[in-house]
């Protein structure tokens, strides 16, 4: 059987929709280049991106997007440039990785607390989902004898309208159909052994950006909160497995890879 | 010591407010009458409205007004005339007995039901109070999907502004009016050995009328989801305690001790 090219992997897992490139980008820092020394080639940055279809010209202007908005920034280094993340940039990954990176659900517990009506807004600020002005669902219990909380334990079962505004249509449609393309992508990889340092790497990040997309769409709660047909738990397992898989290489071991490439 | 007159007795129990007339006999007609074939003759009637201060020609318009609602009727009998409870009257009262001579909380468990604020008004018919549009708390448990339902058990505090719709200040102002008029009069009982018949059973109507007006005032919830100054409780007791020691006597016993009064 002859192993299928990785452009055909690609195309699986990313279907019509080829990412926005700032936007995976942003995968690529946050999954090769969080610690603080971390940077990353010109060169490679556009290799990995090559691996998915994005053209060099494409990436050059998103390079530039995630410098303005001061999530990236770059220095010469000797003929060519280098980039890392802005501590703002750096921040803002570290922030979202343990959700993306997570193997377990967001929290295992929630509260859900009934405001007094007749103050709506007053507790505003308090962490969670609003159902409606004065019903809030929260991983956090709301320290407030305003309000009449209850635990939503793993039992609980929530009625369909406040499922579906803890986690909306589109999102549980992304979740069915990224756990679909998971799904499919294991009898793929299974008859593709030889992939290439880079290749793999542009793996991970497809991965890393395709649960990404998702799981930052979503609040942290418990899986059994969310509406039944909820795929989350699903990918989540199915990223988890595959990195797991295609562990991460060090930026040199990648930027080596790089070089040793004809295009390089 | 001397007893104190039945009058004082009446006058501590119903302070500067003597019941509203006819409510007083719906109160006499459900203590003393409640059974299919029971009648009161208009004697004992104004005898035992009599002890409480109450005059006969009151008495006579509160008949009217009863008999016109059809709550009572009259039939002749001989040179006078015997009341009773119409069906309708008969109904309304036996479905109030349970609440007003129950001896524990209307309600061991109760739940807290949250309907979908999309469709306001859509299980208005469902029993219990309704803390907003979309919010009710039920003895029966709504059996509805629609609803996120979770049970309020005996350790469930609710914030104030939702015991304050389960019961209101009013209400519970009463409470504590008549739990402190109780308190105040079993030392004036005990030194009261000597009650006649006649006043035993006002003071029994007297009982039933004050206690009618507050429970009936409240929904069928347990006690723990009163406000937390609810004195309920402590009423319910007092009644039940006082009804035991001054059972009720047969009417035919009633009518005896009536003719044998100078004034019958």
């Amino acid at each position: 059987m002859q192993s299928p090219p990785f452009p055909a992997i690609v195309q699986h897992l990313t279907g019509d929709r080829t990412p926005r490139v700032w936007s995976f980008l942003i995968s690529v820092f946050g999954d090769l280049a969080q610690a603080p020394d971390a940077r990353i080639s010109a060169a490679l940055l556009r290799q990995i991106s090559a691996q998915i279809g994005i053209r060099p010209e494409a990436m050059r202007v998103a390079l530039h997007r995630l410098r303005k908005d001061g999530w990236i920034d770059s220095a010469r280094a000797g003929r060519t440039s280098a980039y890392f993340l802005t501590d703002r940039g750096r921040a803002q990954s570290a922030a979202a990785s343990p959700r993306i990176y997570g193997t377990g659900p967001g929290a295992e517990t929630a509260w859900l607390a009934a405001f007094n009506p007749g103050q709506p807004g007053a507790h505003q600020d308090e962490a969670g989902v609003w159902l409606s002005a004065t019903l809030l669902v929260s991983a956090t219990r709301p320290a407030t004898a305003d309000a009449f909380v209850t635990p939503l334990g793993p039992g609980t079962a929530l009625p369909d309208w406040m499922t579906a505004r803890i986690c909306d249509a589109t999102t549980v449609q992304m979740a069915a159909d990224f756990a679909r393309a998971l799904a499919g992508l294991r009898p793929l990889l299974d008859s593709a052994p030889g992939l290439t340092t880079l290749e793999t790497t542009a793996l991970r990040v497809l991965l890393v950006h395709g649960w990404r997309r998702i799981v930052l769409r979503t609040p942290i709660l418990p899986d059994h909160l969310f509406p039944a047909t909820w795929q989350g738990p699903v990918c989540r397992d199915g990223v988890a497995d595959l990195l797991a898989r295609y562990p991460k290489r060090p930026l040199a071991e990648l930027e080596a890879a790089r070089t040793a490439l004809p295009c390089g």
